[in-house]
């Protein structure tokens, strides 16, 4: 196919259905590589910690380097009294970056079979490249960044996608990574932890649990729309310029920026030698890990892990209007965003448990499992090299009855097309909305 | 003119071209109102001031109330060593909002006759509304604000543009402004301190020396492009997502913000009664000034402003590519932004001297007054309210011969098109460039 074909037309033909072996396919050969490479994982005190200790004075989690990330304290205002949490602090910017190329004149993208420890099932499909800065510039001491090649300096491809975007500010303060996509103009280097895959293969995928890790969903949501030339425009029930502006009200609202604390002495958490832990039991637990692994750049570390009590949800409510799919988004404060809110989900929790940062309206509304309501349904893992089986049941189901038309403050309907040219600039939509993007793009 | 016309069709009409006469009428008037009022700024003592003072140990000058804002120290990081500076905080997001009315089929913007203490002309043509939190909350206990209800609440018209954007970097640490333009729905109250101008009598204003205030040149500047149907569209030397992966390549290797500091103490500052100053009295000073004033909703008060030292220059080199107009922006650091950097004129200083953050490379291509190259040509002052006699020379000019097609790392070539487009989004383009940016659309 002729590069002067439109690219959201090639992401189209890419995105076409495909047998399901092909997806079947390539789950064998992803489980092929956990298989091949042998990684242990095991909880081990902070003590045991090597490389990391607890800072004299604020008590902060830190890496004797003074890089990779710390784990802090957090104060957060709110209208029943300041909440307090620990928080990771990771401000350098890493890249998620997919490579993309053209076989028999359909974009496939090339994915890894990557490890990470926090991961349900170690081994995911991941971008080509999933690199911190300090991944990529070696303070690691591991072996070079394989393919960075295609996505940085004068020798890359055809940027296709190229955005900073969040990641969980429930979780993180500020954090925040580079989203790539470009397409290869030379040759790739095979490697048996790599495999091109279409999207439609990948989308099959996306209704699998625990397959497509959470940086390839990141990026795959800053892809510009597949559509073919024939399809119309779709007309959206808010205007653009009426959710734009919705959302600057909302964002000029938002409430002063949390503080930040030492991580020492936060009201309501219990430091234990292997956890340190709400009172209550709730939320999450900052943990430890010590990780033996093959294929990594390094062979073998430890580090801490934030781990959620219970499974998290987030969930798109959907709905018709003039015959175009919309979504009701929210206006979501998290407190580690870098600008008081973004787009999210309908509903959205990250743990069984308080705390839960969003407006949790619309909760009772999202069908249980099995309800004819659900257009999609499946369970995705968040980051695995932060969070400790972090998993989310992800939902895309038909708004009910009770949810009017016309959406409460801090909510409103817009359709895949609006997020998508949001999803070029940052800070809009959140990395879960953005989860449920690729999912609902997955729909067809 | 029916609503039913694009917006851009009817911009395109108010800024047709219009006799002179017309501005010239719209300049009178705003002298008059000038002479309407009576007010006196006079420079005082920082101990003279009234509700104010430098807070215990951080020497922080800060006003009694905890609003406002506060001036405070930054430590900027560079290649030689740090830099240190006082910086105005003021964290509360305004509101500037021009309201605007369809009048014989021509939309016409209602501006009003405003006085801010630090303008060269103490009366300039200022947006309908100009109002910091603190003012439309009612922290000064003055009148209630006029015409704010046409931009907040649920009376509110047809939004037309409405997006935080940020200020001055060099002198602001992370302040934005709500931009807005609305179109009303219902009447307007009448009153002599407003009258409502074309875009055309706006773009003639801009060719005289500081007319219209900085609060009105943002606002404008948010406003979708003003063409008549039969224009097409521009093609881009550029294309969007290549200077989108661009931005984001040079947002991402940003080096750490800066770091706030006590006022008290900076390096390199001198701490006298009247002024706080570079020891070696370049950049800009902090002073002191009282006013008295009848046309505001206080009648008298005294307040800290930043006076740079000389006039500022901000100039767009430009130059044709396949017929369209491109200009040369920057990816410029200023150590207030919220996110790095922001997209900023060709060349920039805020001051005769040092400190200035840009790049200063093509600080020779800009032509001096009178030379042929030159487009446009005014000198505009910065905002009246925080900044005293900040004057800039707005110049844009072509680019001549020595500056080249491909540009150096830091520079690319945007049309007028992209950057409106970027101006739907926050913090993209800054507000030298935005100044410069209504300037370009006066030249139609």
């Amino acid at each position: 196919m002729s590069r002067g074909v439109p690219l959201a037309e090639r992401l189209a033909v890419s995105a076409a259905p495909v047998a399901s072996e092909s997806a079947a396919e390539c789950h064998r050969w992803l489980r092929e590589r956990a298989d091949a490479h042998r990684f242990a994982i095991e909880p081990i005190p902070f003590g045991a910690l090597r490389g990391w200790r607890f800072a004299d004075g604020t008590g902060n989690l830190v890496h004797d380097s003074g890089r990779f990330f710390t784990v802090e304290g957090l104060r957060i205002g709110g209208p029943d009294g300041p909440v307090h949490q620990p928080v990771i602090d990771q401000p350098e910017i890493g890249i998620l970056g997919i490579l993309a190329k053209e076989f028999d004149g359909v974009l496939h993208f090339l994915m890894q079979a990557k490890m990470e420890p926090g991961n349900p099932c170690p081994v995911m499909l991941s971008p080509t490249v999933q690199a911190t800065r300090s991944n990529y510039t070696r303070v690691h001491r591991g072996s070079p960044v394989r393919h960075l090649e295609h996505f940085l300096g004068p020798g890359r491809g055809r940027v296709v996608a190229d955005v900073l975007q969040s990641e969980h500010g429930d979780w993180f303060r500020g954090k925040r990574n580079r989203n790539m996509v470009v397409e290869a103009l030379g040759p790739v280097e095979e490697h048996e932890d790599f495999r091109w895959v279409t999207l439609a293969q990948l989308h099959a995928l996306l209704g699998r649990d625990n397959v497509v890790n959470m940086d390839a969903r990141t990026v795959l949501s800053c892809l510009p729309r597949a559509e073919s030339a024939a399809e119309g425009r779709d007309v959206p029930v808010t205007p653009t310029q009426e959710l734009l502006s919705w959302f600057t009200d909302r964002r000029a609202d938002a409430g002063p920026p949390a503080v930040r604390l030492p991580l020492a002495g936060l009201p309501g958490w219990r430091y234990g030698p292997t956890a340190i832990s709400r009172e209550d039991g709730a939320g999450f637990r900052v943990v430890a890990v010590d990780v033996r692994a093959e294929a990594r750049e390094v062979a073998s570390w430890s580090q801490p892990l934030i781990e959620p009590v219970g499974r998290g949800l987030a969930a798109f409510l959907v709905r018709e209007f003039g015959g175009v799919t919309h979504v009701l988004v929210q206006a979501l404060p998290e407190p580690g965003f870098r600008d008081g809110v973004e787009l999210g989900p309908t509903v959205q929790r990250m743990s069984r448990a308080v705390p839960a940062y969003g407006s949790q309206a619309f909760l009772d509304h999202v069908p249980p499992p099995g309800s004819p309501l659900i257009r999609f349904e499946a369970v995705h893992a968040e980051e695995g090299g932060r969070f400790l089986r972090a998993e989310s049941r992800y939902v895309i189901a038909d708004a009910g009855p009770g949810v009017p038309d016309a959406p409460p403050p801090g909510f409103a309907w817009a359709t895949a097309a609006q997020l998508t040219e949001l999803l070029r600039h940052c800070h809009y939509v959140n990395v879960q909305a953005r989860t449920l993007m690729v999912c609902l793009n997955a729909l067809g």
